[in-house]
């Protein structure tokens, strides 16, 4: 029985703390800190059978009984808290990104050196059912070798512009999953970067400098080409599908909906709207992801996403907003 | 070169004079007679290229150049008119039913006996390229040994009361269409009939002594079972479905649309209704079944829809009517 | 917090022990009670955080600090043991069928006479998020009046052949869920009952006097014709789908699959195949059915499916065994 | 009746002498000229029922009964003959492109200035039932202002080495479509134009020069963005959707099948591949920019593919070529 502690208990930290007691066999939650917590929060925790709460994180560092923690802070300090973590010999599961600074992130890789720790991010999408369908049947040769990476990611509606600056802008925030897909969906790395954005959802996002609507290519280094299209708002929900076509063919997902359920009448047929957000779209990724941490802590084996998919998703969102800034194609490289 | 006399210029007599222009190679239209044309009719006649217009069959019948005759007049003439071409020596493509009556369809058995003349009943939607595809899948193998058959068939909305009692009510009219896609499917005849009906579209339509709703079972001499739904009004156009289940698998069609497009917003996705009716649904069929025709005649094979066809398909209507009349499953020998 | 005691810990009490304890609310497993368990049972059942495990369900039916049983149990005790319950003073959720004898159904019903408790089957179809969108949308008026309901129900394999004379039959075991969804979905009765069969999947099956292929037609008390189609046996795993087509149009439902991916390729495009089994495909529903029984008690309100529902489908079971034995239409007032 | 002459009998003139001939009212073709012509292509001409055939197309352009040209001949012969043609006082209808040199359609155009000629250019795509509803979709408004366009145009197999340099490449022969369409789909212009493309399906088109795989990103005049993907060979066969996402929602369509027949067995569901190539897709949408070229004339209407979408499809085709060999974004403007 693993025991686990989660520092911060925000939106994400409950659905893990949800998951863990419920789907996660053998492992427990035995803490959770946040500095900030109501009381509503409070009962939450209590009403899933964790009894220590704590506001400051360093109780459960200082834990020896607790294995591994899960950090669920905010962004700015997922890196600094990553690597006390892991120098008080913590397995650490890490939400994204690890920072905005790929200096941060080396930090983090270093303070992991020579010890045999698992250090996991935070990339839920690998592990939902559609995507994780997509890469099966790219490694299961069904498609022959990938030519064309292509994967629509919409959200519902635009985040509040104060969050815009905090989060580092949409591709450090939003962009990144898609970063980290492409890679997934091939098995491989970006080499280059290309992006045409634009604010056509909210004038204020424009304002913070950020934007909300973009086509961004990548090169990768198997030779595929990938083309992600982003919106900060689709009216008609979230919008979640990914194509890779190749020698032999292509593969391809549907948005998932609450039911298959279409009503034909005088205006044509009608389906449902694809499942609002990323907590009813994902939540079944959230519960697999641990599943697989706790698995690799427990056998010793490598974990499912480490910390060089944190720290290239970082790169290429990086490489992606230089591309904006300078209006030109820019390779990883050059980050 | 096949020189064809079409006898009636009705709807379905003009759609056959503009395949033949059009599509059918090999074959053209020499002569059309109807008794009650208006000038708009002969108007369209004449762009066709076609001279001879008369009021009188008869002329066509003795036409020695004449080859074949397309018989689309009123339903109450055609067994005697196809009985009078057969007479002529012309090969007769004959709309369904053949005839309300068993006995005047045996009569042009009869005729036919000892000639070497095609006869083809109009059952236009075997030549259907879903329709077909299902028979096509049957024939192949790919779905093992046929089970199930489901036929679902809609119209769009009802003829007119009047119409009703001419025509000998929904299944000599609407679903004779669909007793002869049950045995076209599976490639086997029928056995039994059992019909629950009812008149939920229009009470005129009961009023006429008919039914306007029905779940059809029929039991077929290659143990299959089949079911056919009918309504005649479907508020969102006409419906036309088929599915066919067996040891292996199943294979089934969805319904034609004008194009692919669908709309995603704020009520989820909506796709275009089917194809209006019969003459929008089925215009391909029409030209198919008649190049057929002119092939048989042309190389002497088969025609690919016979009297036999033409004659169990009213046997299983008039059962159909029997079941409707005395409560019960109804034997197609006792017809 | 309402104390339950299961009695059966087969299949679906384990299921029931599972949704209980990681997704009921206010709800707990106090005792579980089954005379033949094995060790692998008796662990999940302590993995489960039960301490109580008994032989005898008596030691349940009088433990007063228990609020409600699961009968869980054969089919042939569900009656007994539903009685007994209900004179302990349990509320009871009792799997489907209530008994194949509507004399044992009636005691039950009189058993429950004059007590303030609640009584649920299980018919957990009711609860899948795919049929209960048919029926919100047929409540919601979407499709008008309903004239036809389609029920498509095939399993993936037929049963062990020694199955089927305990089991009552196809009937009794298998469509008897597609009854209740008849009546579930246009939220009427059924009057009368055509069934036309035959033995195509497994001659053994006809061998035990049962069929494993059937066309069912239901004539329903609001008017509303019905068809149901069962095999035992499709190739391609469970297929349960149902559309309602009304005088407005139509809704109907597809297949659940594990991914929306799909596989473009020389040969076409592959989709997957449908979840396995009703544990696959059903699981949620399952959940959902005890959240309301917990609620239904919690808030004394009525269960979403009480005995009437359990009655009239054995009823109906039993007019198609008859229809089958005599060929011919069999109404419910005849049983 | 207008009189049409034919210049070039290759497969496009032979597809257009089809369409005039059987389903474009009110014209018919006089004559045919092509110098290369077999005997094969001599009777298909004559059982047209044209008579005037010709090595010669200059013996068209003299016939003062010849009201307009269908100039089909090689792509390097556009130009030149459509200015003759426009002297000679013809209507002309031009395949794709008008010419690769910008001078040279300018030409054309400064040929059409104060004539009362049409002059219509073959980008059949527009009339294509799927592409002109989603148009029909963003000009009702039913997605809102367009943010991001998207079109997937790749072909079952790629063409001859030999004629890729004669072709002036897949960015002026094949994607010249797609910039077209682009343009279409929003009723916008393209201002700028990224590529990034390689060589993956014959090392034998790299060492033409050219490439076969291709990710272009376009900004329109409108604001949107815009992503073409294209692959000189897709395994499924022709693979061409698009899809325009807005304010509102978005709209989308399929590729075309023969059938919608699909087929469950063990291995999931497998439904047709899309329709082989560009005859078999758009065969309908050649009949249908004729249809309109000719009522263009018989009302002096406005055509509905003029000079400048002819002139604005080579500019970005150019763009392209530029962006491939600079490696950077161009803008429309710099060519």
């Amino acid at each position: 029985m693993l025991n686990i502690g989660i520092i911060g208990a925000g939106r994400i930290g409950k659905v893990h703390l949800q998951s863990i007691t419920y789907h996660v066999k053998n492992a427990r939650v035995k803490a959770i800190a946040d500095p900030f917590m109501d009381a509503e929060t409070k009962a939450f925790i209590e009403s899933m059978g964790v009894a220590e709460i704590h506001d400051d994180y360093k109780m459960i560092l200082n834990d020896p009984a607790i294995d591994a923690v899960l950090v669920c802070s905010s962004t700015d300090t997922h890196s600094t808290i990553s690597v006390e973590a892991i120098n008080a010999g913590k397995h650490v599961f890490c939400e994204k990104p690890v920072d905005h600074s790929i200096e941060k992130i080396l930090k983090v890789k270093e303070a992991l050196e020579g010890k045999n720790l698992k250090f996991q991010v935070g990339f839920n999408r690998r592990f939902d059912h559609n995507f994780a369908a997509v890469r099966a049947a790219v490694d299961a040769g069904k498609i022959g070798r990938p030519h064309i990476v292509k994967i629509t990611s919409r959200d519902p509606a635009p985040p509040n512009p104060a969050y815009i600056k905090v989060s580092g802008g949409m591709f450090l925030d939003m962009t990144i999953h898609d970063f980290d897909m492409a890679c997934f969906l091939v098995n491989s790395e970006v080499e280059e970067v290309y992006v045409q954005s634009a604010v056509l959802v909210d004038p204020a996002i424009g304002e913070q400098g950020d934007v909300d609507t973009a086509i961004i290519t990548l090169k990768m280094a198997n030779g595929a080409l990938c083309v992600i299209d982003n919106s900060r708002k689709a009216a008609y929900g979230y919008d979640q599908r990914a194509e890779v076509f190749g020698s032999l063919g292509a593969v391809a997902t549907a948005n998932d909906t609450l039911s298959t359920a279409v009503v034909w009448n005088e205006n044509g047929l009608t389906a449902e709207k694809p499942l609002y957000f990323f907590l009813e779209r994902y939540m079944q990724s959230f519960t697999k992801e641990l599943c697989d941490f706790v698995d690799a802590i427990a056998h010793d084996t490598a974990v499912p996403v480490g910390i060089e998919a944190g720290l290239q998703s970082v790169q290429i969102a990086l490489a992606a907003k230089k591309s904006v800034a300078e209006h030109r194609p820019v390779k990883i490289s050059e980050i």
